[in-house]
């Protein structure tokens, strides 16, 4: 592996095993407070060796100083920066592809733990690539890999500056492109989501900002049969994403 | 309304204004930071007015002490504890029912912001009551009625002390129960959830417990096209949710 600049620190459990099994990213170094021991960490330190991967025991407090917020589980480790994709990449890859083509575009969500929450999501649901704006959005952190139980090292995140523009290409090149909105005058349960299909959630805030919802084919909306208004942005996306992988199973 | 100690206090818009609507807590007064005005708050003011409901400006320093983590969003409620129902009153509800009933027992979530999650998907989804145990599990407190958005004002919620027992009553009054799992042998998409139901949802780390496992009729769980291991327990819950919704309508 060509050297990498070492310019991120994992923390966690889940984060730190799923980057060493997706290895994506170069490994620096681990390192494992003196006072965790267990059966998880044996089998990290394992695959470290096989690696050849440095692993260096430090007082916990070192990790609790690195970690001010977040619950480090005796473990972080020193990395190369997540490899995203490229905005060009998108339609590239999809003219490669043999299957049908999931591909999810993240329009400004803030909140990391949604952003995590819908990544973990994703990869469960088939998802291939996740569309997240360079701007105003919440980037595809060294918190959100740990939030998401480390599903990001195993995602293709392409960065993109221009949504519409890109939902543009990907409508050229056959793919529908449904956006997620409360108000969306279509039902989710009525739309058909198999073939090639671009699933749009919108801000936390926001929603879908009307120039992108624009370019949307179809706005569906979940029911609600509720006195209050809707649904947390990654709940809504989760059950978007798998009434997709329902219909395309 | 009987007076009632007042016990808990509410921070957030959401929280407080879905009180007031819902009409089930006493409010003794509503607490308004002096820099924040708008709409929102002046629709709340309307309502307090209307209920004479006393409403105090406070500093802001002063909503800020009292939620060092929280986001008060200028505005607090001193109000009585949550009404929550009996164990008991499980089975009187259910059968006073014409409707086929829908319930969610959430067994250990620990976390409030997977607890706050749920009960709002949980109205969304036309559930009509909630079963939480007593112990080792997240209360629906005021951090967690700020999560939900305020939809637990609304929420019908059961205290319960023994799952395993209210099970085994709720299939005696022919109720089906479905515990989610992620090994669970049949898949939710093949699982008929019309009729009466109860959605049982196990904690964060554990699961279902063995004992409680035992007494539901089917245990379900949702496809898993990633490479690992599971979603988030609120949005694992809210698909299943959305899929009795979705085979209830």
């Amino acid at each position: 592996m060509e050297s990498t600049a070492i310019t991120d620190t994992l923390f966690g459990y889940h984060s730190v095993y799923e980057t060493l099994r997706a290895g994506k990213r170069q490994v620096d170094i681990l390192l494992f407070s003196t006072r965790r021991s267990g059966l998880r960490l044996e089998g990290i330190q394992a695959i470290a060796s096989k690696k050849q991967i440095p692993v260096k025991m430090v007082n916990p407090k070192i990790l609790d100083a690195m970690t001010p917020l977040a619950n480090h589980q005796g473990i972080a480790a020193h990395v190369s920066a997540f490899p995203v994709k490229k905005a060009s990449q998108v339609i590239s890859d999809l003219q490669t592809r043999q299957d049908p083509v999931f591909f999810l575009v993240l329009e400004g969500i803030e909140d990391p733990h949604n952003l995590g929450a819908l990544i973990r999501t994703a990869l469960c649901a088939g998802v291939d690539g996740i569309l997240i704006p360079k701007d105003r959005a919440c980037q595809p952190s060294a918190t959100v890999s740990r939030i998401s139980a480390g599903a990001m090292e195993h995602a293709d995140i392409y960065m993109i500056t221009n949504t519409a523009a890109i939902l543009r290409d990907l409508k050229k090149n056959g793919v529908w492109v449904s956006g997620l909105d409360a108000d969306g005058p279509v039902s989710l349960y009525a739309a058909d989501l198999t073939g090639n299909i671009a699933l749009v959630i919108g801000g936390e805030h926001k929603g879908i900002r009307p120039l992108v919802q624009k370019e949307c084919d179809f706005l569906l909306s979940l029911p609600n049969r509720g006195r209050i208004n809707s649904l947390n942005a990654s709940v809504a996306g989760g059950i978007a994403m798998y009434e997709a992988l329902r219909q395309r199973s």
